[in-house]
């Protein structure tokens, strides 16, 4: 299956560059989204906040990048920084660096604070949710390389997931023609607190031009 | 089902004062958000950028609240503002605003912009899932104000979603002793993207004290 989706190549070094770049910048306003949530600070202080934040907003909406793909040259896999899940650059991500065993199996080591809490104390159901269908789609796709869509996912809650630091992992099941079935979990220090398993699907022009 | 967690009242006065004070400021992070996604300016500006940023975030952390659950004197349901989809002080929330029918069904108009993006143009399906599994949530706890956690749940993606305007609804299907059956679906103009079901459970804290 070629891995051509008309992305832009990145050199190793450039994309060194970019990542010691925009990484921090991203952490920032990672920093800065938790810091919002319960500001207690006076009025005058909040608007003061925000008048810098517009500021800053409009300094960095000068000049714009029209999309944000790029492929690796050394990895080939695509660089989605501004994915919600794994993205460098999206402050919405953890964000989740996945890693990709020779054997086809994903994992993912990281933390999930305050703006990630549904009930006092534990991760929204959707946010474990999000997480896992990225990474059994991480496993489905051989690290996105391979267009793959999920068609159905099932989750199965055993437990509350504490914020903190989690695990996610993922692997491939099984095979059937454009289908491929991929299973993973999220576990805290304790073991698994959410399964998943889930079909991934080759789209039908990927199939035709196969 | 009592509906006592503990949370402090707040009176409808001062919900719009927050409101008021607190929407506008978690509304600029959105923007910076989508700003730093895809911003191309100069390096010394991104670093300009991050030292406010960094700035703004000190100013906010100088007071902040123990947490942030406060129950609505009129509506009588939380005021969950930190929640990562609904919270209107949770930057990475779209925010959702949760309409509550009488015969129980929910539904919300939103719009998913480049954060929220998988493949380009699209939403990314884990983002999907974290605003079903928040909706069939709301349907199966009355608009949160019963304690119930999601069990299992299934999405089955029928297309893929694109960015911009969309429509969430839910319902609860039937009620089995302790395990609530929603259903529901993520919609754009031309009808239903993806569909979810799910089974959300009553915890034992809550039937024993029943």
């Amino acid at each position: 299956m070629s891995m051509d989706f008309g992305y832009d190549v990145v050199t190793a070094e450039e994309y060194e560059r970019q990542r010691l770049l925009y990484g921090p910048l991203a952490d920032s306003v990672r920093k800065l989204i938790a810091a919002g949530l319960r500001t207690d600070v006076d009025e005058d202080t909040v608007r003061n906040a925000q008048a810098s934040i517009e500021a800053v907003t409009e300094m960095l909406e000068r000049r714009q990048r029209s999309a944000n793909v790029m492929l690796h040259e050394v990895t080939g896999r695509p660089v989605v920084w501004s994915n919600p899940v794994i993205g460098l650059r999206n402050a919405i991500a953890p964000p989740m660096e996945i890693h990709h065993e020779d054997d086809g199996r994903c994992w993912s080591e990281f933390a999930l604070g305050a703006a990630y809490e549904g009930p006092p104390g534990w991760v929204h159901g959707g946010i474990c949710a999000l997480v896992l269908d990225h990474i059994l789609g991480e496993a489905a796709s051989g690290g996105l390389t391979q267009p793959k869509f999920t068609g159905t996912i099932t989750m199965r809650y055993l437990r509350g997931t504490p914020l903190g630091p989690l695990r996610a992992e993922a692997l491939i099941d099984r095979t059937e023609g454009a289908k491929t079935y991929a299973r993973g979990s999220l576990s805290d220090a304790d073991g698994a607190t959410v399964e998943a398993e889930g079909v991934f699907i080759v789209p039908a022009w990927a199939r035709d031009a196969g």
